[in-house]
C-alpha cells in the first residue's frame, strides 16, 4: 500500500509500505477514507523532534475490513472514526474519561496510508450510524483529533453557561475549541488570531471578538474586555512557553486554562503559578470519551467543523499538504485517495 | 503593644509596636486571643525570602475591640476568626470563591500582637456562635490558616467518596489535609511521612497508610498502593520542586493534585505535566470561604485541627517558639497573651 514517511525533518515522501494485518485478536484492519496533517506534524517535520524514517499519521476515518476473533463491536463494512491514542476503553483510566492515557494505550503506526492496524479496535474506534454522505467525511475526520482535542480543551477549561472564553492559538484546534465553546454554551469567547482568514472563520464558529495582541499586550487586552479580572476559561492550543504564560495570565483567579498544544520547552514558574489562583488541565485528548457525542452532533449536522480544511490534496501530494502547512498556507490538510 | 518583629533572617524579637487604629471605615480593631507561627514564617527565618523589621503573624483569633462606621456585620465584642488575606467578599472574584485573590485582597500587618487591625472586616472575620471554651481556642486558630489551608488543597484535589488520597508534607497543614480528606469522604488517605510523632497525629486525623520513602522511590510506593495508577487525589503541602515533582508523579491521569505549599524555586516541566494528565489548582487558600463550615465543625466538636498544636508559649517567647519549629522540635506553635 501507499504510506507518508517522513525521512528526516523536511523530508516526507509517499512510498510503499506493507500492508497492516491482524496481529492481535483485537486489532482491526480498516482501509482509509480520509486522513489529514496534523499541526503536532510539523514539530518533527521542522526538527523539534527528530524522525527517522517515521511513518506518520494519527488522524482517520474508514472502513472495516477485517477484524480480529476478539472485536465484538464492530463488523467488517462498518465506517468508523477512531482516536489518534488506541485504547481498551476498559480500565479504570479509560473508565474515568481519560482513553489518552488507558493502562494500554499506543500510539498508531501511520494512518496517512491507504490501510491501518488499529489495536484494541472495540475501545478505539466508533462506528458511524450508517455509511456517511460525502459532504459528513471532512467533520466526521476532524473528530478524530482536532475538533477532539478542541473540544477536550474547552471542557478542562470548564467553558459553560454564562462564561468568557479566551482562545489562544488560531490553529485547526484552536478554531474548533471556539466551536466546542460555543456549543458548551459560553457567552463570550475571544479569539486571539492576527490572521484575517483565521478570524473570519473564528466569528464563524462563534467568536464574539478578536485580540490581535500577543503575549502580556494581549494579556492586556483580555483584561480590558474582562472588567480587570481575566477570562473564566482559557484554551491554550499552541504549546509554547509564550502562550502557556498568554493563558495562565489572561485566566482570572479561580479560572480554568485547558492546554492542549503539546508542550515543547515549557516550564512553568511555580510561584507565578501559585498566586495565580488557577486551574491548569490539558494533556493529550481523549478523544474516545466524546466520538459519541461528536459523532451525532455531526450526523445531525448541527456542527460543521470539517470547515477547518482549506487545502485537500491526495495522498500522493501529502509533500505539499506538508509544506503548505509549515509556510501557513494551509491551516489544515485534507489527504484523500 | 507588643508584636513580633523579624529583624532579618533568623532574628526575631517581641517589642513594643504602635497599637493599631481605625484607619478605613471599613476596619475592625481585634484583641488577639490567640496566635500562632506559620510553615511559611519559616522562609524569611531561613533566609529564603528577605525580612527586614517585619512585623511577623497572620493566623489569629480575638474579640473586636472597634469597628468602622461602615462595619455592618461584627459587634465590638464579638469573638472572630479570620482569613489570613483581607478581602471584600463581595467581588466577583470572592464570589466565585476565592477571597485570597480578591480584587481587594490585602495581607495584614502582623498578628503575632497583642492587636492587630482587620481591613474588610465584614468581608474578612467570621464571628463565632458565642464565646467559645478555651479548649476551642487552639482549633479555631487553626481555622484561620492551617485548616483552611489543608481544606482547601483537599477540594482543589477533588477528594470525595471513595478516592484514594495521598498527601505530601506532614507539616500541620498536610496533617490537616489529612483531617479534610477524612471529613470529605476519602476511602483511603496515604500520609508520606518519616517522622513518628507526625504519622501517629496523622492515623489519628484519619490517615490509612504511611509511605516513608521521598521523590521517586515514594511515587513507587504510592503507585505500588494503587493497583499501578496513583492516587485519585494528591495534596502537596510542601512547596518545593521535589514535592511538586513527587506529587504530580504520584497522581494517576485525570486525577487532581491540590497544591498549597508556597513554591519556591519551582519550575514545572511542562512536557511532563502534559502527558501526566493530571488536573492541577491552588495557591493561597480562600479560607473565607471555608470559615462558616469549619468553624461549625468545631463548634460542635466534630473535629479537632488544634491538636496540631504541640508547643505553646507566651507571645514573649516567639523566638524559641521560631527556633523550634525551624528545628523540627514542634510541628505548630501556638501563641497566648
Amino acid at each position: 500500500m501507499r504510506g507518508v514517511i517522513m525521512h528526516t525533518p523536511g523530508d516526507v515522501r509517499v512510498e510503499d509500505r506493507p500492508t497492516p494485518t491482524i496481529i492481535d485478536p483485537t486489532d482491526a484492519i480498516i482501509r482509509i477514507a480520509a486522513t489529514c496533517i496534523c499541526g503536532s506534524d510539523l514539530w518533527p517535520y521542522r526538527g523539534v523532534d527528530h524522525p527517522d524514517h517515521m511513518p506518520m499519521g494519527h488522524e482517520y476515518v474508514g472502513v472495516v475490513t477485517e477484524i480480529g476473533a476478539d472485536v465484538e463491536t464492530l463488523q467488517v463494512g462498518d465506517f468508523v472514526v477512531g482516536s489518534f491514542f488506541a485504547s481498551d476503553n476498559t480500565c479504570e483510566i479509560c473508565q474515568a474519561g481519560y482513553q489518552s492515557r488507558c493502562v494500554h494505550a499506543t500510539g498508531l503506526d501511520g494512518t496517512q496510508a491507504e490501510y491501518a492496524r488499529i489495536p484494541f479496535a472495540d475501545g478505539t474506534l466508533v462506528s458511524t450510524p450508517g455509511r456517511p454522505d460525502p459532504d459528513l467525511i471532512p467533520s466526521l475526520l476532524a473528530a478524530s483529533d482536532v475538533l477532539g482535542t478542541g473540544w477536550f480543551a474547552a471542557v478542562a477549561a470548564e467553558v459553560g453557561q454564562g462564561k468568557t472564553v479566551a482562545v489562544v492559538g488560531d490553529g485547526a484546534v484552536g478554531l474548533l475549541g471556539i466551536l466546542a465553546a460555543k456549543e458548551l454554551g459560553a457567552e463570550r469567547i475571544i479569539a486571539m488570531s492576527r490572521h484575517a482568514d483565521r478570524q473570519a472563520l473564528a466569528r464563524e464558529f462563534g467568536a464574539t471578538d478578536i485580540v490581535e495582541e500577543r503575549g502580556d499586550e494581549g494579556v492586556t487586552r483580555i483584561k480590558e474586555l474582562t472588567n480587570g479580572l481575566g477570562a473564566h476559561s482559557v484554551i491554550e492550543a499552541v504549546g509554547t512557553q509564550e502562550s502557556m504564560m498568554q493563558a495562565i495570565r489572561a485566566t482570572r483567579a479561580g479560572g480554568h486554562v485547558g492546554y492542549v498544544g503539546v508542550s515543547h520547552d515549557v516550564a512553568l514558574p511555580g510561584e507565578e503559578l501559585f498566586f495565580s489562583g488557577v486551574h491548569l488541565h490539558g494533556g493529550p485528548a481523549p478523544v474516545r470519551r466524546f466520538l459519541p457525542q461528536l459523532i451525532q452532533l455531526i450526523w445531525d449536522r448541527k456542527i460543521d467543523p470539517g470547515k477547518v480544511f482549506d487545502l485537500t490534496l491526495p495522498l500522493e501530494q501529502a509533500a505539499e499538504g506538508y509544506r503548505a502547512m509549515d509556510q501557513r498556507r494551509a491551516t489544515k490538510v485534507l489527504l484523500t485517495f
